[in-house]
């Protein structure tokens, strides 16, 4: 019996529509989740974030446990308290953005030690250490700590990495504090290989968590190599448990992933786009910075209803960008982050209405289009 | 005959309460003008300036003729709908920027030749070119050009600088297109020199303006001494029409500047201040970068109702500073913005009241205490 309710309404193919409820608030899902590294979403306020829509935000453990650390957050009676986001958050383990830290840190079966990228300060990032702060956090979605694997990887690689992750799932299980409207989700890995994905979603079956997520991708193997990985991945997944695509991804990826049994996601491809002039629409990106905008006065995209389109040509939006001003960091990761959350709503509703092939039809024929139309 | 209305309701001492309407709005004086200096109030979206109780904004006419251009704001339909702020604009003449171009310009009893910030492209403002910028901005207060006179300057210098002020205010007045709900502001001269103040301003009363402005201060003569020009000037200039000093100030400035007479104000101080992590209180300036901070739960200022206060704690906003977060710019410019705009409604009340003398002195030892209550 899990301590977060999920319940899926509809089913389309492998895509599901579903609801899942925690202790501050219920998430239709397939559900985008801004990033908010820390403890912001950059450039927006909270109620900005969740006008666009969004229901649930992910914080980054690593850059939380470094600054403000999760002690003080856990004194400010944690995340949502400190940051005025009564919502649902996700917190990752801090693993990824760990080892990414080349050359700052040593990988051991007991964790990670690593050197803080801010002042050097060394740190011991264990599974049960990142519980504990995921736990100060008050995280309404934990992430077992795990390796991810490299891309490329050997088959031989791939495996002592997902087997190291697996048992480091099992010790994050072992020390995670159960609470009633808070879960814990582990992570299938595996690299590109079936067999050790297959083996790695069954491992984590067994120890069972509260949800899935498949990491590992999004790495560099390309839309199709992620496609393939998640049609291996998913069918070993408990079917009334949620999906999380970790850091994924464009429009696209999104749509062909739910339609691969995906009900979670998260990017900073939005709000980062936003902070360099870039624009999500239905016909694709548009580079704001491009002097073709500087006297269009039409909103990025007469059909978006965010508050960025209803009230902003895109000549001023233009304007600010070469003026290098913060409100056109607002303004476009707020369009941005509105698109997503319109993706979203418009993925539950085919999915809703039976009718999600057409919907990604329709979809990529518009992306394919190219951008909106130049004056 | 006016074409903007002013009337004054109360009077107290030399201060006055009074109501400016404007084409776009009327306005509840004295009053501060946030600075919107590229088209926007730094960090702001309009929505949150106007929540603060600003009423009416500042434009720069250098860096809007430079980027976007005066003829691309119009093509937008002017300033108002190009920046989506529906209320009451104020526009500089270009002059006090272009003049501290050192190096870069070179002044003429024509005008101002120099060189742009940006691309080094020519321009030459004049007293009709500025008139002209400023009308395709669409500003509902047109300011002459003048020549801001430096400090220190000798007698002889301030007179003929002055004297040059005033053919240029001239010739603005010959080229200024009249509208119903648009008015130009003189500007009076004349550094710190009684008798030139007295003849700058009554040279501009004779020429007629909408409404005057002292200028040439708070360029390092200090406050007493910027109070001391105050009283020297606003008696020679028309009772019934408002009274605006220019690019100033302090919160005590301002309150010593409404009881010399002064209706107006701008100032970059609480947009600037808020980007470098300082925020303004009744007790005085507090430094939200200060590590006193970090654990803080109580919001910037328990008695404040802007929305930084109602929702953030100091231990936030100290973390946001540090992390250099977009929000934390946000937050302490809305904050201060606000806590500026209260300073207003707190004159204002005094003056209705018929109180302004206490309510300086209740400012004055709040300031003194010093600031708040550390922890």
């Amino acid at each position: 019996m899990s301590n977060l309710k999920f319940k899926i309404s509809k089913t389309d193919g492998q895509a599901r529509l579903g609801t899942l409820s925690t202790a501050h608030g219920d998430i239709s899902t397939p559900a985008f989740m801004p990033v908010g590294t820390a403890g912001t979403i950059k450039a927006m306020t909270p109620e900005a974030v969740a006008e666009t829509g969004a229901q649930i935000i992910l914080g980054n453990t690593y850059h939380l446990m470094l600054r403000p650390g999760a002690d003080r957050v856990d004194h400010f009676g944690g995340l949502h308290t400190f940051m005025n986001w009564p919502g649902p958050i996700l917190t990752d383990s801090g693993g990824f953005q760990v080892m990414s830290l080349k050359g700052l840190r040593k990988m051991s079966e007991d964790g990670v030690v690593f050197k803080s990228h801010i002042d050097g300060s060394s740190h011991n990032l264990t599974p049960e250490y990142s519980m504990e702060i995921q736990h100060k956090l008050d995280s309404n979605i934990t992430m077992v700590l795990d390796e991810c694997t490299p891309f490329p990887a050997t088959k031989k690689e791939a495996y002592t990495s997902m087997q190291r992750s697996m048992r480091w799932a099992r010790r994050s299980k072992d020390v995670f504090v159960k609470r009633d409207g808070y879960g814990l989700f582990g992570i299938a890995q595996g690299g590109i290989y079936p067999e050790l994905r297959r083996e790695s979603a069954e491992n984590l079956r067994e120890i069972e968590f509260d949800g899935y997520a498949v990491g590992g991708l999004a790495v560099g193997e390309g839309q199709e190599m992620m496609f393939k990985v998640l049609e291996d991945t998913t069918p070993h997944l408990p079917v009334d448990r949620p999906r999380y695509l970790m850091g994924v991804g464009k429009p696209a990826d999104l749509v062909g992933a739910v339609m691969r049994g995906i009900d979670m996601f998260d990017c900073v491809l939005p709000t980062r786009s936003g902070r360099t002039d870039q624009a999500f629409t239905r016909m694709g990106q548009l580079n704001m910075r491009n002097a073709r905008h500087k006297n269009d006065t039409r909103p990025i995209d007469p059909e978006c209803t965010c508050y960025a389109c209803k009230n902003y040509s895109r000549g001023y939006i233009h304007h600010l960008g070469l003026c290098k001003e913060i409100l056109g960091a607002t303004l476009l990761s707020w369009h941005n982050l509105h698109y997503y959350q319109d993706l979203m709503r418009g993925i539950r509703g085919a999915i809703a209405e039976g009718d999600l092939e057409t919907f990604a039809e329709q979809f990529t024929a518009e992306q394919a289009a190219g951008d909106m139309d130049p004056i």
